[in-house]
């Protein structure tokens, strides 16, 4: 029996008309350094019209690729917008990956049109002859002619391109199946992966994004997406606050912990996003600048466990960071940290500390070694798999076939995270798989290790890999960054660390190194750190 | 270019799954006139699955219909729950319906197999003989053996047929297009429309419930689900709930208001939803009796526009109302009068007194008698019409034919209301179309006059019709229903309007009646009035 529901496909097209008409008071800030440039969805959707027509005139059609090199700002979003409407694909390229993985993934995507900032032409301007397939690039916020064009590729001012274009366009009805957008996973090993979006994983995910349950965006809200647009859809928060009218700060190239905090003065937002590197580097500035930052009722932290001490730092300062976990396979939200209605004080805070509740549409379980789902526990460690309408299922393979198939298992995506659920639906992430210490038969977890390190008052950064060892198989070594003017030893740390892990868990090798070497995005880069040390380039103390 | 997302349906078993999981300590709480009867959600699940197995053991398949014909009580919930899930086709039946009206209904979708409450049977039992197609007669909360049954009719216990069933399903994967229930339009013309809900727009329609611009049901909510189950699906909360972990506070047969307010004090519910003439005798009853109320974080009032002065009332029991509006056809959440973020004070008033704004699925237009859009001004009238994922496209027909083309208008629904929708999208409803007052070439609204005339302290209701007039084509009639004890003239009423309402729309005729007729879900019965007034069976004053 059919069902007699009008079927009209979830469209981006729909949202951007939504977000431009009834919320068209809305509106998109970006940081200029001094004050926001200023955009209401109403002009928003003006614009998006404009750079369709723009880009229709240039050749694009039908499921063609269009890139962006771009920061958080107006031109940015217009791009999302204009681009999966007119029912082409948007990819935002990762401006801080490695020109080879970037010269990979543009060959990969087949990108046709770039359209790039003024400020990041230094950056793409090498890479350019080595993207053959590129035919156009528009530079947005800048001057083209500083951009070196090879043969064959044609170079477009973004003000000048859209100028006399219409400001309506008749957005195509499309299957909400249809690609949207595409992003490539920033992992550590092998090639970036393709993860191609569609209008109704994109649309459940925005739902989503305004449940209650969650993190409730609504028109009350200003969200500072410190996140970038190229890293996961910016956490889906531009196509949300489309959908609930929320109006949308961007910092462009202001993402130092000074002129965040200027953004956060000027513009007051509500609600902002970032991954826990940028967060500490604010609470490290305002230790020393104060400054009133409990306008925000919600700071989202994503993309790496946030340390307690972070957390407890924030609410102090009367701004609760809310913990969400998800990857760039997961559009990205998977769970957010909302403790069950009821729960108070330690209970609550317990709660707050976890990777957060999966929603309805997210199922998920803890998958043992032998493949195997362990309970719902709270206690039963396993692989995190998920499945739901906006989890990947396969990654972008032009030509069509099947590839990396050990990273999913009977139509889950296996995460390579290892954590445990809650009988209520709670996960709590113990480490990723590749990172799990396997000590003498038991698991100790980095993370966990990372964590109380850090909490020390001396430590500014800490990360923990597990290295070969004779007796035990793997043991622990502790990469620690010292804060500034501190001479912290590793006797005390460890002394510090005595009464707060399984004594079987004490890590003996310490290491004292100027930084953590990071990934593109901001995470822990242990594959580099593990490199480091089989190389000898680590000061060890404490190897047996 | 495809998507490489999983292909997940949205689906009611999953909804059920996680909400007998993840949210297992939410609970349906049934008012059994001293206490309550709680239902975890857990066991919810485990209810739901051996409803499934009984059902199965009757025979019921694919597609198969199992009406219920019930109060709001735990045992429809799980009826609400497992139906759907099973792949069958919940029908919910209403009791409140003239019985040629249920006969037709119960042939009209081929319901096979009945859930009655025990309470209901003297009022299903006599209906019993002309249901020829109905082999199953499940009796819940009484004693099966008060039914009389014709011959080819089964009864059964609730309780003895679900005592033995296994405690766990195996909920089908289905197309998430698939008929998941149905409710008949209770309209008063013609007879009774059936309109079929998918799994995907129930699912679409409860994100929307939990969704925080509008009424942002959480984990955090208890429920009272006074509107019944069997009307438009007691506007989608039962489904949202099981979504997001609210539980739900059921009144079973006791909706007066001296039990409704000991519901309040005893369960103390954040949300509850009615129509206005529930909560209009909620409020008298306060009056007398005070009690606090404020627990209630909303009350939503739908079904019919909720007076300004009811409203107001609630305002200063600070348990504010939450205006919504939609219909059987429009699953039926389609816009929710929470104001634009930012305004305050009157501008705010005047947005809550609105039916409130369209979310980003419900496309909405006003269309004049020419066929053609209006502008969205907020002072242009036209019918409004609806598309969107969770929007009827057509009527059931058994046969498959297309039914009633005129209440569809280029795959939009036409919904029979007349109003305005301003520049932000949101809708104030006129009058319905065919209660428009056409005087002289001028509109007037019956229900702008009805609001001026039910805000005088001697009114207890009021509701306007247009008669024929021999100058003006047609003009208002008044139909007053006095407080007790009041003896309130019509000089005095058009006294009182004087200053309220233009001059050429201040009508000549009134009547004063014990009562006005009432459709079965309670709403303003004008055809019955207009029939009354037509037979010159009231008595009318001002009659030229």
């Amino acid at each position: 029996m059919l069902s007699t529901m009008q079927d009209v496909p979830l469209s981006l097209a729909t949202l951007l008309r939504y977000g431009s008409t009834a919320q068209s008071e809305a509106e998109v800030c970006t940081w200029t350094g001094t004050e926001s440039r200023r955009l209401s969805y109403g002009d928003l959707g003006i614009q998006s019209a404009k750079l369709a027509h723009a880009l229709r005139g240039l050749g694009v059609g039908e499921d063609d690729r269009v890139a962006t090199f771009m920061w958080n700002n107006n031109e940015h979003m217009a791009a999302y917008a204009a681009i999966p409407a007119a029912g082409w694909v948007l990819h935002p390229l990762n401006i801080r990956l490695f020109p080879e993985q970037l010269v990979y993934i543009v060959a990969h995507a087949d990108d046709r049109v770039v359209i790039v900032d003024g400020s990041l032409l230094p950056l793409f301007g090498p890479l350019l002859p080595q993207l053959p397939a590129v035919r156009h690039v528009i530079v947005a916020n800048g001057d083209p002619a500083q951009l070196q064009a090879p043969a064959g590729v044609q170079v477009h001012g973004y003000d000048e391109l859209v100028a006399d274009q219409p400001e309506t366009y008749d957005w195509p009805v499309l299957d909400e199946r249809t690609a949207a957008a595409m992003c490539y996973t920033s992992g550590t090993t092998g090639n970036p992966k393709g993860v191609v979006y569609s209008h109704r994983s994109m649309w459940l995910h925005s739902m989503q994004v305004c449940a209650g349950n969650g993190m409730a965006l609504s028109d009350r809200d200003k969200t500072l997406v410190i996140v970038p647009m190229f890293h996961a859809m910016a956490w889906g928060l531009p196509y949300s606050a489309l959908m609930c009218g929320a109006s949308l700060v961007m910092p462009d190239r202001f993402l130092q912990p000074e002129p965040l905090l200027q953004i956060l003065a000027a513009e007051r937002p509500t609600f902002a996003g970032a991954v826990p590197t940028i967060w500490n580097a604010v609470l490290g500035r305002l230790q020393t600048n104060p400054q009133d930052i409990s306008h925000l009722r919600a700071v989202i932290v994503g993309g790496s466990t946030a340390p307690p001490s972070l957390m407890e730092a924030f609410e102090k300062l009367d701004a609760p960071i809310l913990h969400a976990w998800g990857m760039t396979e997961t559009s990205p939200l998977a769970s957010v940290a909302c403790p069950p209605a009821g729960t108070e004080g330690a209970e609550a805070w317990r709660y707050r500390l976890s990777q957060g509740r999966f929603p309805a549409a997210v199922e998920a379980r803890a998958v043992g070694e032998d493949g195997q789902p362990v309970p719902n526990d709270g206690t039963s460690w396993g692989e995190i798999e998920v499945r739901g309408p906006w989890i990947t299922g396969s990654y972008y393979d032009p030509a069509g076939n099947v590839t990396d198939p050990d990273k999913f298992h009977d139509g889950w995506l296996r995460t390579g995270d290892v954590g445990t659920i809650t009988p209520n639906g709670y996960l709590t992430l113990v480490d990723r798989s590749k990172d799990v210490i396997k000590s003498g038969g038991e698991w100790i977890s980095s993370v966990d290790l990372e964590n109380e390190v850090i909490a020390h008052p001396d430590v500014a950064e800490a990360a923990v890999i597990g290295v070969p060892d004779p007796k035990w198989d793997e043991r622990p070594l502790v990469a620690v960054v010292r804060r500034e003017g501190s001479e912290v030893s590793a006797d005390e740390l460890r002394d510090y660390l005595a009464d707060k892990v399984a004594k079987w868990q004490l890590p003996e090798r310490w290491t004292f190194i100027a930084e953590v070497p990071k990934t593109s995005v901001g995470k822990f880069d242990k594959k580099r750190l593990r490199a480091q040390y089989a190389a000898g380039e680590l000061d060890v103390v404490g190897e047996p």
